[in-house]
């Protein structure tokens, strides 16, 4: 009873908390330490400032920006709010440019960082509520649109990141989000689903409760797998049962490549009709997909929470 | 007399006709075989459920979406028409994942695929009016507004292929439906340009009546390129007249490249200040796309309509 | 006395006057000759001229199709402006395939040439100013949505380049307008400052004379650049002072790198840290970047100011 009633005082502290402006400090700070730890980054942000920050911008403003396309808003809307860009570009500042490198060095110290971690997260879980109630002041009652607006504002940096590396002079056709799910896409697309299905009381619960309990699953997770330097998705299991159930009907083949997580090694077992349509061309696709994949995946051992801090 | 009179009849029944479910059904599964029959798509079908369902709803939705980026609508909007999305999806899903490919194998059996790629030729003539009207709404007789918007409704998902391929982790920039226009592309531009003459009252002919003509012309015209497995086009000859005269203006050498379909084997003849200013880097592109488009037409002999059914 | 009344009614006179059609086809004229000397664009014009012509046009209008998407308005809506579309078009048909190239052989003389390019640059101040106050009517006092869809206006073909070469069948991601900004870009991004200061009163001048003293200012540089042949920026040395302030703080190699416009000879001296995240394809990536850019600079002592004439 207490416990009931002490959870619910929680929730509706959490609920009432403004992002402005330590937690959004948290996310420009832990997003852009993210961008400098790039292949390349930082030879963008000696070559052209002003290329640097914008594409900072994109990593911090993305969702909004993404969003803002698909609802037919104004792309530059987030320029306007001057207190949030100008925070945004007092971060950027100091992330890249501060004499000594003092800012990084102490953000990048472990506990830190997984405090701004932590605090990024939950803005999280403000953003994909937004979206999902922007889009149904719009949409009435219409999910799919609500989902796609909750997960364009909650992930959008990661979604729009062909384009924001094209900033940068980078350009990798062979993958992207949708290709290649990383975590914090993954849970953002669920928090998505769980708030829609909640906005169009689908799901019974308080929204002030979902807050609390999806904040607090993608707090404790991020932490863990910062702290274990895992990469593993909890969902692994759920998905790969699902994966198997739903997508591997037709092919005699599927048995062999089982889990969807390795395309790279499933596919040279794809005979038949398939490797019979696949050109020369995307086969070399694929390759490089696959070597850069396992390059990532190498990085990744070495810089910790590098691409999963998005 | 009495033909005249059917004819009537029959325009007026067609332009009566609703295209939600069959002929929409008809369209989602031509345009997701099509999809299917792309090099690499089955992969990303295995690798990313979403990815492909993401390429899938671009195949079939494309027009609506870049015409909506166009008119500054919302892109989303199609996500909100929930029966067509959810029809679409099934389509999706039992073309792509049915256990023992049953759907997609009989959906590939020629009579089958001739009466479905029939329907979906229909659908065109809704799709380009629909767009033509759309415009005229917004812009009260501006041409050029109503054929781009009822060009990019009618064959957005060709217009957008660049796109749509980045999705698939594919990546052409050698080639575009500007440069290489395929016949579907080309068909919808002109009926783009007659629906638009129409409304502005400048084609003296009733609106049923263009309608049933150009039905039974491009439905007509595909069927017996099915049928030859010939991918030439209708109006090659007017082409290449109009663009000897037009567009043959300057050039010392233009009587030596002759047709403007062959532009691979042109620009070797194309010296002087030309290949000065042609860097080798571009040279390579083009290469490239003679090579990529000369696999295209030996893969076109094989798999039939693939790249046409658009 | 008299001097500042004549000031005066030059800027009034200047302020009053009409860009259509006299300067507007000087803009078009010396945008599409632009166009035609870059490498390959001639061959394209034999291949496809309707993917010349939309490449001419977003060389010609893509400012305002810019300023369109980040505003969320049409960006069709150039095409709705009839007779500024065709006198464009009569422009790029004469540019591209007159007869015997009189137009382009006769517009390329350097006296003509001179002429034109100062028309050209006139035509900036007013996208500029129209970008700047379209923006202070939606977004009251926001000075970064100003100068960001004022520039956008005035340099939108050159910011857009990425998308305008793919239209083409070119793609370079390796450089952009923000990596490496040229001329035009960045004396329009400095008048977007300058009328966004002024329209907000932080810069106490009249419109009418800041309008004479920029116009003035951009059409003497242009004209000394294309008579001596060179393209310095009449800014480097400021720049220089900014970036080495702002800009060179952390890294204990920066007094080395020195000069942030030389990022290719540059990135080979930043050892430590920064190399230790750059994998092998961003080297690459900058390899050819930096390839290119010889390249495009030993093209622009033969063509004079092909690119510059943005």
């Amino acid at each position: 009873m207490d416990l009931l009633r002490m959870m619910d005082g929680l929730s509706h502290g959490l609920a009432d908390l403004s992002m402005f402006p330590y937690f959004d400090m948290a996310h420009y700070i832990v997003s852009m330490m993210a961008l400098r730890e790039q292949p390349g980054a930082l030879d963008v942000s000696r070559a052209s400032p002003l290329a640097c920050w914008f594409s900072s911008m994109l990593y911090c403003f993305g969702g909004a920006v993404l969003s803002g396309i698909m609802l037919a808003e104004p792309a530059v809307a987030p320029l306007s709010n001057s207190p949030t860009i100008l925070l945004a570009s007092i971060v950027w500042y100091l992330i890249f440019y501060c004499p000594m490198d003092v800012v990084y060095s102490c953000a990048a110290l472990l506990p830190l960082r997984l405090l701004l971690s932590g605090m990024k997260e939950v803005t999280r879980t403000w953003k994909v509520l937004g979206g999902v109630t922007l889009a149904q002041n719009k949409y009435k009652d219409s999910l799919l649109v609500m989902i796609a607006i909750g997960w364009a504002r909650g992930a959008g940096g990661g979604l729009i990141s062909n384009f924001e590396q094209l900033v940068r002079g980078v350009w990798r056709p062979e993958t992207n989000e949708l290709l290649n799910m990383s975590y914090p896409t993954k849970i953002t697309l669920i928090g998505a689903v769980l708030f829609a299905l909640q906005q169009t009381h689908y799901l019974p619960l308080h929204k002030h409760h979902l807050m609390l309990i999806y904040t607090i699953f993608i707090v404790v997770n991020k932490t863990r797998m910062m702290l274990t330097g895992s990469s593993a998705s909890p969902f692994a299991s759920i998905e790969s049962v699902l994966y198997k159930t739903l997508f591997s009907g037709h092919s005699p083949y599927a048995a062999l490549t089982g889990d969807f997580k390795t395309p790279c090694s499933g596919n040279s077992s794809t005979g038949g009709k398939t490797s019979r349509l696949t050109t020369k061309e995307s086969s070399e696709n694929r390759d490089r997909g696959c070597s850069l994949k396992a390059k990532d995946e190498s990085e990744n051992t070495e810089t910790a929470d590098d691409k999963k801090s998005n």
